[in-house]
């Protein structure tokens, strides 16, 4: 669909161009570019609600800074849809999250004014540091260096670890906190509510002016009220101003709270800024989807609302007369709330992704046993660890490769205390859209190495539920359950629970000459792929192993002893995951046989439907279809030589 | 050695018993138990200073309160020592960190007052938080849940992450915050020099009665002067009291700093805060190493200094007339500066370990490209990065089992952008005596999944020396280099530098029949066990891989062409690991041949002498020789027969 921009927007090819434009013109550009993101997301999908809280602060810090030789870094990245369209890339806005188009954070490799990758929160600060202090050691005293963090964004630890070293450090840093109190969810903790209180109680600035005129006027009541001033101001100043406010603590220089949709204000503010050394924090107030009604409104669902019509509002959804199978997020979020029903026990943790994981239906069901913690993905699982080691079953629901935050606490504080933690892994996998930062590419690689770990995958949604089940029942110690984004393939699933002894697979077809070992909801391709190789007279076997740790060694020697060849499937990488694991297995019990692994290939998958990915990667039906044929070549298929 | 218990401290079995002494014959207690510590520390080795630092507030903790039901997390623990001995552990204290005794740190299989495992730092308010939240949940509420933290662990940012959760929990949470100025080295960042401004400025508390005898003051200056004084107040309550200190700001209540070598008053002051609900932190002013004056005063040397004289004071070394092989560690620290100043984009970071990992030669040589980062390593990747992202090469040193905390900053940060970090990780296998918490057993599988990832390891100095050397040449990409606890092999070790190609493995000994491909320092093990197999007429081939990723296909090729017995030696957990790599390659060329994984079983190993845990787990120099001669049974050997 051709869109087409503001007449001021129409002439802003790269930030030179803004530049070139009066302060008087940037209101206007603000409502173009506004505007833009909007018809374009529209009809597109991809983030919504945060690019247009920033839309002042981007045309801001493109006006007054010198980029891209002074450098940006917007965290997590999401709300770089303004910065994408004003540095280079209005033309190809349109292919945002498409296969082959542009990507939906800023990337090193798209664009010299994506001064660093983001993707996952909380890393800008650090990033800028180490961009600012490598422009101190060459010289580059002129140098910007901006990390622009949402409040949400800051809850994470290592801001604050990037806070504690950037307080010493004497290199030109700003860091901008876009204070909108979201997440993706509503930001939560105690940071959320002291930002509050110095947005909402008269501010920080504004009483220091207040206390100097105070003072001046005790002053004026003679020598001796002179002299307690005096003392007074002294004592404020050598004890509580210093540190009154948390930045200032850290030896950041504080600046604000400013108004984040002034642009001519804000440009005011950065360019005084520029002349300040050392590290400084500008706090700026934004409304996460501000300009469009709806999104202030419901900041959540329009966080990444899908297509829409931008009159009406209305999203769309795909139509279908018959029942569709969930999202596996909901069957895990509504059997949750089933089990903690039966199991008292039982407590929900999710690091800020109450909507993302589903979480938010047993934080609505059973609000004192479900907690979000922020975006916090290592205080969530130690937590979960302290929930455990009390004797609870805590369900921590952390995105796949969100949960490459808590790795050693996965390790150190679960599986070294073999503790009845239950890691549930959302977007394992290839997650699509997202791309590379996003894919849960590694879990089966990185969880099966860690020793008390079981790695679970369910095929489909009554498996989800019987691992749930199964990993809740007493003593089983730390069970991980992976599952992909997207939607599973039972309409009907709500049935029983049955329990999945531990490391126990299952048969699902017997064949003949080749079988095909799956794992998870990627098995549903080998299903498709086995009913058009059947047509043609090949009957491969089938088997879920369900488990990558511990693998089921009885069901694995059946295999080894009636097949010699074999294929892998996993939504997973290939070095190290679970075709990795039954190579091992082959080791150490001496078969042989010819093994091929197919998953993800060892390197980095880009952004596109997750369909497309799959195929790219050669494990969708038709990749698992032609290895067969290419394996049994000859001996089944005509198909295939004619 | 027999150490005697002074006459206090050997009627002390368990809490309850010092429970039932009088609060006045405390301080004896406590100079008892300090001696103690010395006594066993002096012969036996381990921690030190750290312990010797909080005997007050162990003691008073466990007097103040009802431990075990109380429950009491220290942060890091190798602090401990005095918990342990007043917790059943008295006499067994001997066997410290011996293979088979009691273990240097908490651990919750040892003891039900040890209420939660620890090692790594930075998990005590997270883990403690869990378990308040449950108490809560339960019911509990007359329980406590105590977290002892240092001021170096607080810069990790998962503690903050905790934090900002536990203040807006209303759960029975105190936090001990054990401000001693140091992590193993000086503490750093931004947070130290808040905590040491406000605790040697006139105190935060101290500056609040002051406020109130001013104010009073002034009001007396007749009517018009109290109505600004009231006004002053309100304005200062309203809004810089409520958040003038940095942990009010995080909802928490902040109470000292306090002495933490006045035994009784902290009793008093525990015993207070317990009837005091909600998040609270005491801030305990210590001196690490406190009552041994060397340690005082040389608190790094003192952090474990391994046996010394406890009258001297003199630490005994190993005594040899040979010049003796280095450590790993310093050939790093040396070598670092040596290619730093040929290489002017070199940098080096650390996280808090500057003496560990030798950083301090560099930190020291040029102190202005060398950093030490806190407690921080996911900061200190990303840290990295920046700098990476800016053309310089930084070189981070991380212990490879902390190297787990930054696991998603090497992925998203660092590979996905191939950005030209060097990851030395140092403790890379198993420790030795630090045990399961600190084996660095995972980062062969957990590094070699990741895209665009190089994973090398020396073989001895001059491999090291070589990789860090070739690591640092243009446009390399991440490049990992692990390499082991303790001394290598070479004592002439300054040779020149020779560049590795990247994925180059290097054949030592040709051989017949069978070969050993090992990977890193284990190889030597290889070695020692070659000659004694060539004694009896076997002959092994032996390849030194380097690479994990890339492996060397060719070599690879050479071995699966010439031999079908292989054996695979590394100093990792199996799964996942190199011989699985050298699997996958098998699978992917279609070779056949058996081969036998030598490494870390899957499980969790104990602590014990680095040697000895080889052994145990089968791949030292005789786990070696014994699998060859299993393999070869019955060709070559006599010796097997008879």
């Amino acid at each position: 669909m051709q869109v087409e921009a503001g007449p001021l927007l129409q002439n802003i090819t790269f930030p030179d161009d803004l530049r070139s434009l009066k302060e008087t013109d940037l209101e206007e550009v603000c409502k173009e570019l506004r505007q833009y993101i909007i018809d374009i997301v529209s009809v597109n999908g991809g983030h919504f609600a945060a690019s247009l809280g920033v839309v002042e602060l981007t045309v801001a810090l493109h006006y007054a800074l010198n980029t891209p030789y002074d450098q940006i870094i917007f965290d997590v990245g999401h709300q770089a849809y303004g910065h994408k369209i004003l540095t280079g890339r209005r033309e190809e806005f349109h292919t945002n999250r498409i296969l082959g188009g542009i990507s939906g954070f800023p990337k090193r490799s798209e664009s010299a004014y994506d001064a660093f990758g983001v993707g996952h929160s909380s890393t800008s600060i650090s990033a800028a540091l180490g961009m600012a202090v490598a422009s101190a050691y060459k010289g580059e005293t002129d140098r910007q260096h901006v990390a622009i963090i949402g409040d949400g964004a800051l809850t994470g630890g290592m801001a604050f670890e990037a806070l504690n070293h950037a307080g010493i450090e004497k290199s030109n840093l700003l860091v901008i906190l876009n204070d909108n109190c979201m997440s993706i969810d509503p930001n939560v903790g105690a940071m959320k509510e002291y930002l509050t209180s110095i947005t909402t109680s008269k501010s920080y600035n504004r009483f220091r002016d207040d206390l100097v005129s105070v003072l001046a006027k005790i002053s004026k009541k003679g020598p001796n009220a002179y002299g307690w001033a005096k003392k007074l101001e002294q004592s404020i100043k050598g004890t509580l101003l210093k540190n009154s406010n948390l930045f200032e603590s850290l030896n950041f220089r504080y600046f604000g709270p400013v108004d984040g949709h002034d642009v001519n204000k804000l440009v005011k503010t950065i360019e005084d800024l520029k002349h300040i050394n050392g590290p400084k924090l500008l706090h700026v107030v934004t409304v996460k989807g501000k300009g469009y009604a709806l999104a202030e409104k419901d900041q959540t669902k329009w966080h990444a609302p899908g297509l829409f019509d931008k009159i009406t509002g209305e999203i769309k959804k795909s139509v279908s007369d018959k029942p569709q199978p969930p999202k596996y997020q909901d069957v895990f979020g509504h059997t949750l709330v089933e089990l903690a029903e039966e199991n008292k026990n039982i407590m929900g943790i999710t690091p800020a992704m109450p909507s993302g994981s589903s979480m938010n239906i047993m934080m609505k069901a059973m609000p004192d046993r479900a907690f979000d913690v922020g975006i916090a993905e290592q205080h969530a699982v130690t937590f979960s660890a302290g929930l455990a080691a009390q004797g609870l079953v805590p369900f921590c629901n952390i995105y796949s490769s969100f949960m490459q935050r808590s790795y050693d606490q996965v390790i150190h504080d679960v599986a070294l205390q073999k503790l009845n933690v239950v890691f549930c892994l959302d977007r394992a996998g290839l997650v699509g859209a997202d791309g590379p930062t996003h894919h849960g590419a590694y879990d089966i690689a990185f969880m099966r190495c860690i020793p008390n770990m079981i790695v679970a995958s369910p095929m489909n949604e009554e498996e989800l539920r019987n691992m749930m089940y199964s990993a809740q029942l007493p003593d089983i110690g730390p069970y991980t359950i992976r599952y992909p984004r997207g939607n599973g393939v039972m309409p009907d699933w709500k049935l029983p629970f049955k329990e999945i002894p531990i490391g126990k697979g299952r048969k699902l077809v017997d064949g003949e000459e080749i079988a095909i070992l799956t794992f998870g909801h990627i098995g549903n391709e080998a299903t498709k792929a086995i009913r058009n190789l059947n047509a043609d007279g090949i009957h491969p076997g089938h088997y879920d192993m369900r488990f990558a740790k511990p693998l089921d060694e009885a069901l694995l020697h059946e295999v080894f002893q009636k097949y010699n060849k074999v294929i892998t499937v996993e939504d997973g990488c290939l070095p190290g995951g679970i075709g990795s694991a039954i190579l091992e297995f082959m080791a150490d019990h001496n078969y042989e046989a010819h093994v091929q692994r197919l998953g993800i290939p060892d390197g980095i998958i880009e952004h596109g439907e997750q369909a497309e990915l799959w195929n790219i990667c050669g494990y969708d039906a038709a990749g698992i279809e032609n290895e067969v044929r290419k394996m049994t070549k000859g001996i089944k298929t005509e198909t295939l030589v004619g």
